[in-house]
């Protein structure tokens, strides 16, 4: 018979209410307890799970998931420095020795959560899962392998690496889309008439490195364009993002090209 | 009986390839001829319609399509301006006026194409349409709605401002997929980790505007996190895109927030 993992998840934002979620839904999974200063918050539990504010009542399980924001991990965790439970925290960016306990480790869920989307498809979600001892690393493997096909262990300095490659495909991709829509509301056109090449670029990257599926005048090299576009744009801003990205990508597949002409005016 | 367009085009490029495959399968349009310098970069279609590289042996039909690079547009239109046939080019960034014949207009497909990729989905493809009088405009557009259903008419300033967009969405973010990847190849992980990130946050703007979609530290104002990924980034280059596209997230979403903490080094 398989052994039932006992866990706590403390925490009520997006990824806890997530993880909660999907860890509720397995059978080899039992969620003992659920925390939050404020209890209205986990209220959609409430007929499942026991829901705590007071830290004083946590019991020992198998692993307990802090799932707070990254500043209050450290300070947080020293509450819990009493107990034998394998305490990890669900952070991309935060060092697993932040936390202050006996056992530690990290559960990192890589996926953008929003409450909006109640169910998520967590088979296809890299976990990225680190600990200080092999038995520890199991155990998460184990928690970790209920849900996802991609649990990996990754090291403290590799986990900060994806997590900024991250706000590179998903923070900053989203502030670009942002950008455009701006320029087309300027000439009143709508942000839907960029949707089917955006779900193109995405498509591409599938099929071929992104370093081969690159196009447009600065990969062409077509300094002509680049100008007439940033002749263009009125937005300081736009102009400066313009720039730096056109040069980025010259300066990756044509050697010595620098914008230049913009700095005439 | 509806009448049958007869058109030809010129070029041998990824549009001109794309549009002779989507066109050529209607059975409103004929194919009159496909031109190119080399007859040989048009062989996959030598069954199906006539291939030419001689200007002169081109007929009068309904609408010529001219299918090639940016700058050499303008010149070569000018072979055609004896003829009375719609002439039209496809391009994002150069006006109708570019063109030197007597009846002039664009038809300008908005997708980013590649011959490794046969088979597009035109029906979702943006196809922007302009021209001189409502008759050419009629024309353009007939021919459009055949294989496109969303069929528009920009002016030359809204069809630029498109394509700078489109720029941003696509060109640029494709650039950030590359660096995200020598992020991680230079920490040992693979770019699949990003795949299902990359999906999620296409699929978001689907339901949401862009401007309401935007998470990550620069939107939640996280500066901490912020100078913790500038002094990870070793890449001048890298550096100076997270450190623009994280001030212009800020200044959109805090009021006065700039990074200063990183000129201090």
């Amino acid at each position: 018979m398989k052994k039932i993992l006992n866990i706590s998840i403390l925490g009520a934002g997006n990824v806890a209410t997530h993880l909660a979620r999907v860890l509720s839904a397995r059978p080899e999974v039992h969620i003992q307890q659920m925390y939050n200063r404020h209890i209205k918050a986990l209220s959609t539990f409430e007929n499942s799970i026991e829901i705590i504010d007071d830290l004083s009542k946590l019991k020992s399980v198998d692993i307990i998931i802090i799932s707070i924001t990254d500043d209050a991990i450290s300070n947080f965790s020293k509450q819990l420095s009493h107990l034998s439970s394998l305490v990890v925290h669900t952070s991309g960016s935060v060092s697993i020795d932040a936390l202050q306990v006996k056992r530690k480790g990290v559960f990192y869920p890589f996926q953008t959560f929003s409450k909006a989307k109640k169910r998520m498809d967590f088979k296809e979600i890299p976990i990225l899962i680190e600990a200080n001892n092999k038995q520890d690393l199991n155990l998460l493997e184990n928690l970790g392998k209920l849900v996802s096909d991609k649990v990996l262990h990754l090291d403290s300095k590799q986990r900060k690496a994806l997590h900024i490659a991250g706000v590179f495909v998903a923070n900053f991709v989203n502030h670009l889309y942002v950008q455009a829509n701006k320029i087309l509301k300027d000439n009143s056109l709508s942000f839907d008439l960029l949707k089917p090449l955006i779900q193109e670029v995405t498509q591409k990257i599938t099929v071929l490195p992104p370093e081969k599926a690159q196009t447009g005048p600065a990969a062409r090299g077509n300094q002509k364009i680049i100008q007439q576009h940033l002749e263009f744009l009125q937005d300081k801003n736009q102009k400066e993002i313009y720039k730096l990205l056109s040069e980025s990508i010259l300066s990756s597949y044509h050697t010595n090209k620098k914008i230049i002409a913009d700095e005439k005016k």
